[in-house]
């Protein structure tokens, strides 16, 4: 398919961006919003009162912080007065579910610039606390009650694409030991701790039979932020305007044993599909993407969902070393939801952030030379639901 | 200003409503919802597989019923397959605020037909619990823990509006009154049990001096639906189309004591003011309204930052009939919160269903003769949101 830019309509531009680090941090969640928000309009040139509205990502705040109406708190804590503050919720996609409606209610002629934050603070809880809490993503009754949390729901599903395609225990270690080399480029990663593919192989400490502690992606506080306006507008603010060019969303079955296959999520598919379809582009066009690498194993399908690579080929392209920098298409620059972190509400923002970064060729260290389309792939739940965003420069 | 329907643009147009009984019910969430988007879905003729998207009103199901990431949950349960599902959340407010990003979503050109729940089962915690809930709408540090809950709060908004404009006991009484008078006309009200000004009056179970137990809405369970679609569209499904012609909303001061006025909500009149302008009408063109009446004194406020009455003029306005069945303006003609129930998320879309009841004169008891504007109110917290929609019949 042909690349060329022309004739591209953008879905809606961003013009701000600006992220917390991410890690286990002493900051507020209130702290954290108006950290990533300032920066956000700083970069965008605005004040609070330029905005015309406010998209809140947010998993479980509630649980997290006990405090609900997140969307409204976050709007006086920041400073916006009087404008439409709303929270959208879709488990771990919640922040690219945010920048969705966002696009949508600009794209309606309702607003023209739109502040979109992602945030949760999840370091208020032990650990076994937020697994509890993440597996209320998943089925209660059918799937949690019986131990089906996260890390053992996509256990079984890399068993399967195990037996299936032959993937092996380096290949899935391959894609934390890239990400956690991306992450020492990325000041905002949560870990910074460069690791051996010897040291994921031979690592005991088993979380779900066949992930190990490094397979698992980070439990973090953070917030990540974004400007978007309207394409007509966007050249006002800054010359380096980044187009969100398409967004896809779907769902999947909720239960993951609803899944005719365990080695790949429909909603993904479905998402990239209708991505794919309103940019007018292939996979190969894309050139940096971010993927929701909750495990290991998770961004294994993902860049098969996504047609970077086809069924059962991810595992090698990433022990290959093709979704590295310098690589075919590196997948994950700033770290991934493994060592960036994965405030769960802030993830999709973030990936968009990163994106976002490359596109304008910030990146530093981390940088894709000469990157002019970038993907973000933000899955909720085991695959119930999925967004993709395709993100270009101008 | 003039009445006339020519020139509007609606925003959207409703072709589907449902609704279950609201009350205290066995009914688990999965089948709320399942029959409020049946019924809805059969109204508009629809099947599941015609429509493009799913959002959810819901304000704390992860703590209600310990199950998250609810949109994708209730897209599996109603049989909706792949298509988006997205959860939307602003405290009490959250059915309205779905409403709107449905809305958004068909206006951006992204989807036809837009299947909104609202929807919250609360039978599953003690009222204590529940009180400690919503609470969390509220800032958790600021008000809840020096003991500002809901019915705290709009205690202090009754004794300013009492100590303000001479607002009296039996004013706020009347508001029950009404309420309930109206809900024994409406089979899907939680409550259906006629009760007396002395009554009322003299109650001593006080919940927050001066509001007793007859002030304060119901726990209800409960679920509501709409069928949205483009209004280019909408006379293909059905003869007696409803429109949105416009939709408002805002966002007010997080806590109470950030509003200069105890007597009114910033929220509410700049919602109105927006949605007033989008409609091109005054607030003496609507002719029946559901208005947020968590507690009588919130009707009364309501009233008046709506401009149906002067500020300070709601309680007499109450007293003297002219919100009654057959007044000047019927206001909660369902039984509203008070006596219909407020399931949380429900709520907004619940006020949606009863107005599109009214406007296609299908109201039996409580039909307001040739009603051809209404208007819903739903606020969130105490006044942190706010989402005024005026529908009109086609």
């Amino acid at each position: 398919m042909d690349r060329t830019r022309s004739g591209q309509t953008a879905v809606v531009s961003v013009i701000g961006i600006g992220s917390t680090r991410y890690g286990t941090l002493q900051t507020s969640f209130a702290e954290l919003i108006i950290e990533a928000a300032v920066q956000a309009l700083d970069d965008a040139g605005l004040r609070p009162e330029d905005i015309d509205a406010l998209y809140l990502g947010n998993f479980a705040g509630d649980q997290f912080i006990g405090q609900n109406h997140l969307a409204s708190y976050a709007a006086s804590a920041i400073g916006l007065q009087g404008v439409p503050a709303t929270r959208v919720e879709g488990a771990c996609a919640s922040g690219s579910l945010a920048i969705r409606e966002a696009a949508f209610a600009i794209r309606s002629g309702f607003y023209k610039r739109v502040l979109v934050v992602g945030a949760e603070k999840m370091s208020t809880l032990p650990t076994a606390g937020v697994t509890s809490m993440l597996a209320q993503a998943s089925n209660k009754e059918l799937e949690v009650e019986i131990g089906l949390t996260f890390p053992a729901l996509f256990a079984l599903i890399a068993q399967r694409h195990m037996h299936r395609y032959g993937t092996t225990r380096e290949q899935m270690a391959a894609v934390a030991v890239k990400n956690h080399d991306n992450a020492l480029l990325n000041p905002n990663a949560h870990m910074h701790k460069k690791i051996s593919m010897e040291e994921v192989c031979s690592c005991t400490s088993m979380v779900a039979e066949p992930l190990n502690r490094y397979d698992c992606s980070l439990i973090s506080d953070g917030a990540s932020a974004m400007v978007l306006c309207c394409p007509q507008l966007a050249a006002d603010y800054r010359n380096d305007v980044v187009d969100i060019i398409a967004s896809g969303q779907a769902s999947g079955p909720f239960e993951i044993f609803a899944n005719d296959d365990l080695t790949s999520f429909s909603a993904t598919r479905l998402a990239a599909a209708s991505a794919y379809e309103m940019a007018r582009i292939a996979p190969g066009d894309v050139d940096v993407a971010e993927v929701h690498d909750c495990f290991t194993i998770a961004e294994i399908v993902a860049t098969e969902d996504l047609g970077f690579f086809q069924p059962g080929e991810g595992g090698a392209a990433a022990i290959e070393g093709r979704t590295r920098l310098g690589g075919q298409l590196p997948v994950n620059t700033s770290g991934g939801l493994k060592a960036k972190g994965h405030p769960i509400g802030s993830t999709g923002v973030g990936q968009g952030v990163e994106v976002v970064t490359q596109l304008r060729g910030q990146a530093g260290g981390r940088q894709v030379p000469g990157a002019a389309i970038g993907l973000t792939h933000n899955l909720g739940g085991s695959g119930g639901t999925c967004a993709v965003h395709i993100y270009q420069r101008r």
